[in-house]
């Protein structure tokens, strides 16, 4: 299993995922039937699976579809979702994660899948993958429902680090606008920049900075700045990226879960209310499912990891197989679209030209292509 | 109209509250339509209304429930949503709002109620009201709809300030804890601090001092500290006051804004879709009006400035009448409780505490005082 996808074919050619069968909170059987699920529908997916092979040879036998498309690596340890990262980074070596991690690393396979602990997760990718040329911190971004015709804004970073200066920040916009390119298939993303108001006086002096500098290169880097965006922009359509810094990020990414979670459980109350309001819920059953499909985090389930030698997609640790599926996905776009080669090529051509001193200048040539 | 309500003869004397009748988006007729509404519903609510005297005298005269409750103070000046913060400061002096501060500050009434500009009435209070003795930056505290049983979270600073310290951050726990007390009716209330995760290591080093200033005076303040809390917890029922700097603050809460607003947008067009879900959407209709009440915005509107010489309630700017109604009914509860001298009474009481280096005495005895 040594043949990575050729891009001058792309389209028909076998595109292989590194999947860690540990670690979600419901176990390998699910991470299983999740890639089973995937296996059925793209006929292209091939995984390599890692975990103790016996646990899982069992697991993959009973599923007809993985017959010849699903090495299993063999791997003892298990990163639990209590471990610390700096405990991981150090120890972490024999674990699934650690095996998921290097067979990216070896080219064996172009994206890595993992449901486990999100810290160690990063910590172990930083340590393997290592950091791209002209990147200071990876991020993590995640698609976000919103009113834009494709459905999904993307956001990053939503907590790879909780600090961010303003050239984090521009490499964030230049990460957001390839990920929005080659998984939204968006040909100019508009990034906006998170602040607490859209006037450019709002913010401390590191989002001014910020600001310019994303402004500055917004020609080069192949996408449109629209500037300052609000809370209320993260499920608009004023932007397709949109930008910030770890712990804000995290933040709005949770609120917005849960006041979507809340929301969802006053209907159904709402719904149990009468028999009437019940007759209504039978009623209205398919509407219902359709907005839920929207809405569903399980459907967009995936937090990727920019800015490595290599894309890490982290699955929700509580994903079931719906939401593995989803992961796998999202997995193979990638893969399938070369992101991780074209991301490279578009950070260190930034980075080139700023340290050129040149902010705005033949970028236009390649926008197209990363 | 000088007699502020005594507060030994709680429930019966009259409550004043000054109300800019100008600067929000739907004018003063709706401000007038707003607090007849509520004079209606509350016999002992009596209003200080500013703004031009000819225009609100004609308004307030076709309300009968206002006649002898409602006295016009003339104000020319109208400070815009356009304006700045820094301008107004300098040179609001005339305008709709001063006049309604300056009725606090005369102790003419106890709360203030504008729909104005956010930012112009926060520099306005602070210039006008100036910063209750130990406070260092007021804060904006808004309520959550929540899994809790009184339905709603206190969460503070929603944008104030985009700064604040460790002992910012412990002021806000005191006024959020007092503001629960008297807004929500809960004796001891549990605070959380805002974070991306709740294990004591996570966040940065002002997050950490902040969360032993906070353990260290909750004896003191009289509250339950439950430590860090995440995005998910502002909707949910970990505590009952959220504190968070100004900048996430105000992120988090348009983001759950955002959210709301988007699902319920999408829940339209569900029911819309088919002859089937419009006729599901019909027998649902009092569930999914119950639901509506619970989260709708305009039920809850009303940021309250606290950490001033006086209580001010900034309605949502786009207020339409209920909104104001719902603003006026948060400031006359605050009045009624006396809230603004329990509030003061409470800071210097662990100002005075903190300075004398003890951190943790005998503030047991005022815990259900303020």
């Amino acid at each position: 299993m040594s043949s990575l996808k050729d891009h001058t074919q792309a389209g028909s050619e076998r595109v292989v995922i590194s999947v860690d069968a540990m670690g979600g909170d419901s176990g390998p059987a699910t991470v299983v039937a999740g890639i089973s699920h995937s296996a059925e529908k793209n006929p292209r997916l091939h995984f390599l699976l890692h975990g103790p092979k016996a646990e899982l040879e069992k697991l993959v036998a009973k599923r007809q579809v993985l017959a010849g498309r699903c090495e299993i690596r063999d791997a003892d340890g298990i990163v639990s979702m209590e471990d610390k990262p700096s405990q991981v980074m150090r120890h972490g070596k024999g674990t699934s994660m650690w095996s998921t991690l290097e067979a990216v690393r070896n080219k064996e396979a172009e994206v890595a899948v993992s449901c486990g602990n999100t810290g160690a997760l990063m910590a172990l990718s930083m340590v393997r993958l290592r950091k791209l040329p002209g990147v200071d911190r990876p991020a993590i971004a995640i698609l976000w429902p919103s009113r834009n015709p494709q459905g999904f804004n993307v956001m990053l970073d939503v907590g790879a680090d909780v600090r961010a200066d303003a050239r984090d920040l521009l490499q964030y916009a230049l990460m957001g606008a390839s990920y929005a390119r080659n998984g939204l298939e968006l040909t100019r993303p508009r990034i906006g920049l998170l602040n607490v108001g859209t006037e450019t006086h709002k913010g401390g002096a590191e989002l001014k900075e910020a600001f310019e500098l994303i402004q500055n290169h917004a020609e080069s880097g192949g996408f449109d700045f629209v500037g300052f965006v609000e809370g209320g922009d993260i499920p608009g359509n004023r932007c397709d990226v949109i930008v910030t810094d770890g712990f804000t990020g995290n933040i709005a990414l949770k609120t917005g879960e849960g006041t979507a979670s809340l929301i969802g459980e006053l209907l159904r109350e709402a719904f149990a209310y009468s028999p009437l309001s019940r007759l209504a819920s039978l009623l209205a059953l398919t509407s219902l499912r359709r907005l839920k499909k929207r809405i569903d985090p399980r459907r967009v389930n995936g937090g990727v990891f920019l800015g490595l030698n290599g894309t890490v997609v982290k699955s929700h640790g509580g994903a079931d197989e719906t939401g593995v599926s989803a992961a796998v996905k999202l997995a193979f776009e990638l893969a399938d679209s070369g992101f991780s080669d074209r991301l490279a090529a578009r950070v260190a051509s930034t980075a080139k030209r700023a340290q050129d001193g040149d902010t705005e200048g033949d970028g236009q040539k390649d926008s197209k292509a990363s």
